[in-house]
């Protein structure tokens, strides 16, 4: 991995670039339209394996292209931006202005960099809608939907994969055909089973789809706190975070300078940029919630719809009537803006201005296309909170939000919990569907137990393994840092991975056509001991190879047909072979025949033998 | 955590020893039998909790009680052989004379150090059967059902602590009662439900228990290879092991030195250990596993039983016609075991003598009470295997050989696999308890996914959860290092870590009386913010600090009512607080006082301000 550092700058920006490891980035045209390129990795198996390449899902945009210029001065090339305009909907115009509060009134040293260049946003123009899901209604196939079948796909006709669906699989009543066509993406976001979330202010990115019906996708969350970071580190810990697999970002920055750091992170992001805007509406009122009103809040909106923020969490379910089901609580509130909204209920004794004026929001959201991502303020922080009567009010508030912003045609997806204990996910995963009328779930884990703070990737990548397979559709990663403080780059990557896996076993149980793929590459490399090829094809091939060679270094052992762990005298897979051998000659001649020769069946260990001894 | 250094002999022998932090031992007495005391691990509060100490179950051994006399060339107490001797039924021996290739014929500097104390063995008088299981169907309560039970209620009923049962738990079909008692043990093990791996060789182990009806347990495995590590190093990772919480400890050396490496480990190990004797009788052969015979492998029994080994896992249920179902498999055969099996089936063209001589093994194990550990040693390696007719045949077998295990009053649990993605292990848990008439099922992750190596304690961490939810006994630990090198301390430590986690989860999914007492101190300490409780509380203190001090480092920052992730603005605990004073005070009234005294909320915040402004 290179690393592409820009000094030209007052702000270093150094961003990871370069291929993974025996990786080519390919890129898929459309039929419909056939300027489109669908970016996917191939991975290379070495010559002795006599395989294609595997193909896998690249959210990693052209930081790991070789052949693409780079230049986050610039930001990402605007792809998608002519899509949009031949769609004859739209209009450029001045835009609001920044102010001073937009940054939260940071000046001179402590006034982060603008981004350099300036684009005039998109809006919708007058009595028009641009939502993905106003094209699908109308039967429109766009460019973003043949993109997302294509990749969702990976090719697996055209290269003539052997895929088959696993008859013991269990996906819970979802519907996910062998082959997604462009008519399949715009059926599922018509029908508000999916979303795609795609601002027309943010044409950087690469369109991809969040529904049960699809590849499970994860998010990863960046954003500086008014305690640590810079602008830099954020941009990095986005490309960082796609580089291994995050399909989404959201920044959840808060503090100084959130409007200019979002801009770098949006103009170089090849993936939706999802963002909570009342964090940045809070700072505008210097903290104080209970002085939020709803033109600042509709200002932020605004702000963020002009930048190109491709999703929005609001927390417009937090009813008044719900806050003093929280008091008994264990925990009580644990989403920011949940609490946020709780006490200006509490303080103003009414409803949200979120709820009160949530068809107003569903105007602005339609002249961008930002989707919704309505939050769950009530979610759950601790096992004993789990399932409670605030959580679930919440979620049938949030099931009558998603019709508003469907009878407007805006996305919807649900955000879910949280603290949640193995038995009561699935009661969790059915209520939403049966709620939100089928709509997306996207859920934060959930953490099957309290006990393991510095370990909460894993004990919510049970939680997100589980609900993916049940029909979650998009899991938002949990860092080992969770509770304890902000996540590093190495943080990010593990949570990204985590979750990675969780998504990747939910696909394999939901019975995905394709999914299975990569593990029966990865399992014959295994057994052939074809190291590189097994390192190559792991989520972290980092990972795999500086582990193997902490115990085995030399280049030697990657040919070795042994590892560490058993040495060559007891390695199952060594024996195995013998037997996959005895079972193809005919077992009863193979015996007589292996007797004779049986002094020979240790050759390649002996071969190996120097190897060994040297270690 | 100190660390005990003792440089007098020619290894040095560094084992981890002291308190966890905050934490005290304490001891409780037996009723039946006064003398028995079982160790348990308070872990104290601050005192602002105003609440009282939390227990935990404690699987650490005299290690961590400073009052202690820990001499590793001694040995621990031999605290069980007053129970054993008292039964009448054992007699001292001279035991199996040690030989040679017992050590691999290691020699002079070559072979390792000899365990200072010798022990005779005890064995049971002949016509008598000193297994646990022998005196439960007898009616007959031992020491060690007492101190189980104790050990699993974790006082909770003395303590009055105000634990229930989860209303939406499931435990389908488990059937876990509110306090455990020592007849209830008894039943358990008659029914064979319920193993404890207590060789009466072995009076420095804890008593514990394997079954659905009772915490689920892990197990850890330790032992050089071929290529890696030392004596030393396999005593402090079995020390290192327990001291986070492995219930159960193998032995899975191979190579030279296995006898004096293990009689190390066994006389200084206050949990079961387990080994694949196997392995060792392999050794004896040379590697060459068709020249394995039923004469070598007994004589490898005896050594081990007198040595005291808890457990052996036996691959008996791998039958000839098995072993060609494995031939069309992605990864064959991955046990090891299972494929020195295989080998030697293929290669003599018969039934292995694990599986002819099965009664007489039973003779041997009854002896010294060593309980089975039938070997799945045509598990999948890959998810592409699992759930095969090579798999099933295996465990319908095994469910046979566990039926004449019984006859001879033997312990019996069951190995499982390995990999299988997550809608295919609720299948193999309910064949296994059918198949295996409810015998204790000890599985190996399973492995949801295989493209993760690197990351195989996650992958597998996932099902471990859900099978031990499903009523999976104990569950086998797997490591990062899983598929690419021999484990080191760490690799342990994080393994260890993520079992407890996915058997804690499963605890509480299955609705266990007391599991979520833990969950619920630790979740009021965060949402009190009491950092170093919080830290306490969790099964790694050390890596929740470690993670808390990276952002957070002063001392100041260990009672701010905030943390790195929010700031103080942003914090939604600070929040909740206040919708729970409003709450508890009456919505209408407060708000207007709310109003009144709105300036001041933030005070907490602004007496914060300064432990903020100086990171």
């Amino acid at each position: 991995m290179d690393v592409m550092n820009i000094e030209s700058k007052p702000e270093k920006m150094e961003v990871s670039t370069g291929p993974l490891p025996a990786s080519r980035k390919v890129y898929v045209s459309g039929t419909e339209f056939p300027d489109i390129k669908v970016p996917m990795r191939e991975i290379d198996l070495h010559p002795s394996a006599n395989e294609k390449p595997v193909r896998v899902y690249d959210t990693s945009g052209p930081y790991t292209d070789p052949q693409a210029k780079i230049d986050m001065y610039k930001g990402l090339e605007r792809k998608r931006t002519a899509w949009i305009k031949a769609r004859g909907d739209v209009e450029e115009y001045e835009g609001r202005e920044i102010k001073a509060e937009d940054n939260g009134n940071a000046s001179g040293k402590y006034l982060a960099e603008e981004f350099p260049v300036k684009h005039r946003p998109l809006r919708a123009k007058a009595g028009q809608n641009v939502t993905q899901m106003e094209y699908a209604r109308r039967g429109i196939i766009t460019p973003e939907m043949e993109f997302i079948a294509i990749r969702e796909n990976m090719s697996r006709a055209e290269l003539g994969e052997d895929y088959k669906r696993d008859e013991y699989a269990e996906d819970f009543g979802a519907n996910i055909p062998d082959e997604i066509t462009p008519e399949f993406v715009r059926q599922e976001v018509a029908e508000g089973r999916a979303i795609i979330p795609a601002n027309i202010n943010h044409p950087e990115a690469e369109p991809m789809i969040i529904g049960r019906n699809f590849l499970v996708k994860i998010n990863a969350n960046i954003g500086n706190s008014a305690v640590a970071s810079s602008v830099g580190e954020e941009v990095e810990k986005m490309v960082w975070a796609t580089r291994w697999g995050a399909d989404n970002v959201m920044d959840l920055s808060t503090g100084r300078n959130i409007h200019n750091t979002r801009e770098w992170i949006i103009r170089n992001s090849a993936v939706p940029i999802g963002t909570v805007p009342i964090y940045q509406a809070l700072e505008k009122v210097n903290g104080v919630a209970e002085d939020l009103t709803w033109e600042v809040f509709r200002d932020t909106l605004i702000e963020q719809a002009e930048q190109g923020v491709d999703y929005f969490t609001i927390h417009a379910g937090v009813l008044l009537r719900y806050v003093p089901m929280t008091a008994k609580r264990v925990t009580g509130i644990v989403s920011r803006g949940g609490s946020i909204m709780a006490k200006w209920c509490l303080f103003h004794h009414k409803e949200s201005f979120l709820y009160t004026h949530f068809e107003e929001i569903c105007e602005i959201m339609k002249a961008y296309d930002v989707s919704f991502s309505l939050g769950d303020g009530l979610r759950p922080g601790s096992i004993a909170d789990a399932n409670d009567e605030a959580q679930f009010g919440e979620l049938e508030t949030l099931g009558e939000l998603t019709k508003i912003a469907w009878k407007h045609n805006v996305q919807v997806m649900i955000e879910g919990p949280g603290h949640v204990s193995m038995n009561k996910i699935k009661i969790n995963m059915d209520k939403q569907l049966k709620e939100c009328h089928e709509a997306p779930f996207y859920t934060l884990g959930p953490l099957t137990t309290d006990i393991a703070p510095g370990y909460d990737h894993i004990t919510s990548g049970i939680g997100a393994a589980m609900i993916g397979w049940f029909g979650c559709a998009m899991l938002c990663y949990v860092t080992p840092k969770e509770h304890l403080g902000l996540p590093d780059r190495e943080d990010v990557k593990v949570g990204v991975i985590t979750y990675k896996i969780a998504a990747h076993a939910a696909d394999l149980a939901k019975g995905h056509p394709g999914a299975q793929l990569r593990d029966d590459a990865l399992s014959r490399a295994r057994f052939d001991f074809r190291w590189e090829d097994q390192f190559n094809l792991a989520l972290d091939p980092e990972k795999a190879r500086e582990f193997h060679d902490q115990t085995m270094p030399k280049e030697a052992h990657k040919v070795a047909h042994f590892c560490s762990m058993c040495g060559p005298k007891f390695c199952s897979m060594k024996i195995s072979q013998e037997v996959r051998q005895f079972a193809d000659n005919g077992m009863a001649e193979m015996a007589e025949k292996f007797k004779e020769t049986g002094a020979e069946l240790y050759q390649t260990v002996d071969a190996n033998k120097k190897a060994n001894d040297s270690l």
